[in-house]
């Protein structure tokens, strides 16, 4: 896909202005809510089971972080995943952390056997983790790379659950039953800010609220990001900087 | 109001140095705490039943936001607000997303029974939501507009809870059963920053526990949250630095 | 402590980004990864009961913060200082409001006589509620003095837990059963930034990590903290751009 290609999808998701619902960790929802409103979606973070369901009524897209999963998350989870698959609106999965302990592997297994994802944002060690490839150590959230094996774990992921997966990375790689994308843009700087995989996931959840060919719209969502960071690197001095552009970056692309 | 009156009471307000208390959303506690340190304010975020009522003793104003809701945290919002009535500082409530779902305009109307608080700021969808006149679409938690109709409805609940509603938009409005002001300051990047409406109400407690006119704590709030956002808008390139700027501005006006 | 020194113990941490586990509150979740990503350390923030041993078995320091506490988090709290007890990795704990309430100052010394921490870090206020001297009045937990009482406090503690104790203040006090080190570095504007407390806890544990003389390990993160704060303060024009500086100079150092 080239540049102008994913302008013109985030163009359209200005002017439809999904509401996206989140379902996700206290580490990046605010810098989550910012960046979907930087491309003039409407953010709203919400998880009391009593009133999911109803979020799911008025939205275009449903977000599921794990990122600091406990267990009474999960019913909400549960039934937001069951609620947006019912109304056919997009369901994005990110496994943060998939992978580090058993009871986040398990825990997101189980939410993707429940209602399959229609795509499924991670690094390369949780894609790894939920193909069954368990590893044995963890570097933490933000370890980056993208073996052929991941991508491999990646394709069987696509066909097992009918999803588009997304490994993202120095080289962001979107895999779906059929086809597969790279995207080579970005800066090595975006690991090294908390929640930009996060933001990643979220950005992609509106442009598949707009976008319905959802592989298109994952591989326009992350060039967008790699866009955003490489403008953002401009003018950053560190990443507390780069933060700050990045958000800019996204509202004036 | 004069712009001047309101710095003159944002001067007491750093004077004094209230400790808020805020039983707030997690979506914008970073925020709504750097708000307030940056007007020289104290901000506390607790949340625990066994704790609140103690922080109240220590507090000069309490804010409630239901951002994030969720039942066990009810509670706890029960218990502050009384203790915070029993003591005589102002309760300034969020009702973030009412209207939105049953839940939590169910339970923002709960809360509003339980003890009437001194000032209400909401969008105008969610004073509308309060005043009975439920929506039928939601456009998420950031919607702005302050149509006739919103203003009535911030009347009636003035006049019934005897407290001051503040409907936030491109023009603010502030009511009391007596008093109606406009504020015309701002800019419409700050609805594009998650949170910028929860850190004028966190900006109006602090206000209130200097200015016992609640009404002119309110419109004095609203004016330095305006007036920040403009001096913050010269230098911004994008909601990012608007954000930044925005809290350098509130510490220099 | 000389800088030199203290730069190099970062630059020992920046190979061996230590992966930094934190159970920390819901303010400063974001500010503190950020913090730690900067200085190239692994954060991740985990808090399910289900997990914390398993997340421990990975990691190379504890963070425990009780900024934001409820009850459900204390079991987890108890069983990730039991575990990294047992696994010999540094506990830092940072007692956030101990004092302002029975429930914080209790627990907090429950925790302690559960599994003594290597390190804690508050303010003066803080560190008083610890030894005892339970305060009459709070100015929330951005309150800073450091008293002779307070460092007399800190001896004691120490001593009774064989534990570094860091009070932090316009003046930085480290003080173990045998050593006493004062840092001098810093800006007051630190103190109108939210979690900057909290983020030099998340430093002494990447440092502690890294640096197995826990009290040289603790000098060397606030002399980081304070070089870091004066570089910020040479270009910011308020505490917004201090914040975005602040984690560029971390990174930069």
């Amino acid at each position: 896909m080239q540049n102008h290609s994913a302008i013109a999808v985030l163009q359209r998701v200005r002017n439809a202005q999904p509401l996206v619902h989140n379902i996700t960790n206290y580490v990046v929802m605010s810098l989550t809510a910012n960046a979907l409103l930087a491309i003039n979606a409407s953010p709203i973070m919400a998880h009391a089971s009593e009133e999911v369901e109803e979020i799911i009524h008025h939205a275009h897209a449903l977000v599921i972080n794990i990122g600091t999963l406990e267990t009474p998350w999960l019913n909400s989870m549960r039934m937001a995943m069951k609620a947006a698959k019912n109304k056919s609106i997009p369901i994005i999965l990110d496994p943060v952390g998939a992978g580090a302990t058993l009871f986040r592997t398990q825990s997101v297994l189980q939410l993707i056997a429940h209602v399959p994802p229609n795509v499924i944002r991670g690094n390369a060690a949780e894609i790894l983790a939920l193909s069954g490839h368990l590893l044995s150590s963890s570097k933490g959230v933000d370890s980056v790379y993208a073996s052929e094996t991941a991508r491999q774990a990646a394709q069987s992921l696509a066909e097992c659950y009918g999803c588009v997966v997304v490994i993202s990375g120095e080289k962001d790689f979107i895999i779906s039953q059929k086809n597969t994308a790279c995207v080579i843009q970005g800066t090595p700087m975006m690991a090294r800010v908390t929640g930009l995989g996060c933001t990643a996931t979220a950005l992609i959840a509106a442009f598949c609220a707009t976008e319905k060919d959802y592989f298109s719209a994952s591989v326009a969502a992350m060039a967008i990001m790699g866009l955003a960071g490489e403008l953002a690197m401009d003018t950053a001095k560190g990443p507390g900087s780069f933060q700050t552009h990045f958000i800019d970056a996204l509202f004036n692309l």
